[in-house]
């Protein structure tokens, strides 16, 4: 057993509620509409002969799709099981044993464990102030890589592209840009692969295409880049199944963005809703907000929700006590979670 | 970019056919018959709701089911994307950077990929006289892990569970049996779990179940064991598809049982056959048999069947040369590689 592990604690993913229960579950960012019809029109036409073969090593269905969607080519793309697949393809190919990885702080809590699996240190750079991109920081750190969330979780917060490219210009190690939430911000950093070779940006369909359960990502780079990727993945890291179904998925433009314009409707209310109630709600860009509980009893927020049936997140982390991490959900999800509050609030609890 | 990947080739899979190319096709060990009509059944009712959200972390329906069937606990289980990924698992979690992992030789040629991107040691041991076990040569390497693909890989051949119990008893380290083909031997080293915590046995539902394009496998072990190889697997490693199929497709041992039955008759067959034309074949236990063409040209065999359209297994590896491993397909895949071995030996071809 290797001490690193055996110290370890391992990623805690967010808490799911056993068969039956049944919750308001605005904790683990889900998107709450269904997935495009198409998905399940593909998985229906997926015969047992499909089953019963090895699928294509490197996903070629999903990734001429991908590449007309972004409009690169087949090879600027490396798709993976779930965008974790493709961070931890990352994190072995570019940070070595006895490397340095950095992040700005606080940030998607796997980046630190990925990190320590490789035997490599983890940097975490505090953010700037209002969670901007520190920078100088970053760049000096003599990290192998920079992983940057953007949007960030928890915080929901953006970084211009024009900032990004200012590390990616001046930082001689791998950048890369996790845009599991960029579908629902205004702007992202796909251009910048086509400028700079040091830069991978990766994807996600959990959020943004209803299909958490599928696990699909994928990254986009310079060819070259995903060249020494494709060497570290597992060889048939995506099968048959979710192939199909992550390419009918992102076919269907039309049926995700009505999503996504749903939940930017909603995460702009809810936002002026709970500021209205006095909480502080840091600007998002992702399909989540961070608002600080007026009282600063942010776990007794998270726990008197949790009893009336709705979940949300709460991290007991330097920064972050004070605050929940609330998913958007459906304007009736949303609601109820603003009515607990208000009930909570009422009862002198927590708010 | 690590140096080690960048000096690496990677694991290359066995080639696939174009789309609509019609072939016989024996080479990547597939079971040439359909999944359980209840895998089917279990991904037609699979919701948009179930992709939507994200899936059980640990597939506890699986592991339950799994359980069940071996007569051990769910904590005893743990679950992959396909059997490649529990691999991973186990060599980053037993496997330090500069440590070794010692593997009898040859083997499936993973394992040394495995250990390099662990930049640790891959320590290749030759298989003893007649692919016996070198107990002692592997139990005095001082390597972390040890991996025994058991029937091996591409010889099909086995070792007896007695035989592999005496290297679990005086190895010090992981003794990670990787049973791919398990289901068409004899016998297994299941019953080591129990008496050997460091024992590790791998299964995979890609072969024994026809379900190679699912991506499905997963480790039995003491419960210690498993919980540190939990920590290190991607957060959500198995999607939700797959953890339904997987879980009807061994609930339905009959069906599988069935298929195993008429492989192991239709091995003999073929076994039987090529002797009688001249051809060496090792006795095997697995869904597929490694043969010595009489000529000793097994390249141009393999090129000589490629060119009717029958794809087989070329190793160009010392001790492999004179050799093809053909997968058991259906009996009149088998005819057919049959007559084409005939025709080309008429020809003055290969053989």
């Amino acid at each position: 057993m290797r001490s690193v592990v055996r110290e370890m604690e391992g990623y805690a993913p967010g808490e799911q509620p056993e068969a039956g229960q049944r919750v308001v579950k605005l904790n683990t960012n889900e998107n709450p509409y269904p997935p495009s019809e198409r998905v399940m029109q593909a998985l229906a036409g997926v015969s047992g002969e499909l089953l019963r073969r090895y699928p294509n090593p490197t996903a070629d269905l999903f990734r001429d799709a991908a590449a007309k969607l972004h409009g690169v080519t087949r090879h600027h793309i490396i798709a993976g099981n779930g965008s974790d697949d493709i961070l931890t393809i990352a994190t072995r190919c570019f940070v070595p044993p006895r490397g340095t990885l950095a992040f700005p702080d606080p940030t998607y809590s796997l980046y630190p464990v990925l990190a320590r699996l490789e035997e490599a240190k983890a940097l975490a750079v505090a953010w700037g102030r209002d969670w901007s991109l520190p920078v100088e920081a970053l760049a000096n750190s003599s990290a192998q890589a920079i992983y940057l969330a953007n949007p960030n979780a928890p915080s929901g917060t953006f970084v211009s592209p024009l900032k990004v490219a200012e590390l990616a210009k001046i930082f001689p190690g791998l950048l890369l840009v996790d845009e599991a939430y960029a579908d629902f911000a205004d702007d992202n950093c796909l251009p910048l692969v086509q400028r700079f070779g040091n830069v991978v940006v990766v994807r996600t369909l959990s959020k943004a295409y209803s299909l958490a359960g599928l696990r699909f990502g994928y990254a986009i780079a310079q060819p070259a880049v995903i060249a020494e990727m494709m060497k570290v993945k597992d060889s048939y890291n995506c099968d048959a199944l979710s192939i199909v179904a992550a390419t009918a998925a992102i076919e269907d433009q039309s049926h995700a963005r009505g999503t996504w314009e749903n939940i930017k409707a909603e995460r702009t209310r809810m936002t002026a809703e709970l500021t209205q109630l006095g909480w502080t709600v840091l600007p998002s860009q992702a399909n989540f907000i961070l608002a600080a509980v007026p009282s600063g009893r942010g776990r007794e927020m998270y726990l008197g929700l949790k009893e009336q049936g709705i979940l949300v997140r709460h991290f007991d982390l330097p920064g972050l006590q004070d605050k929940i991490r609330i998913t958007i959900g459906h304007s009736h999800e949303n609601n109820a979670l603003l009515a607990g509050v208000k009930m909570l609030t009422a009862a002198g609890k927590a708010a």
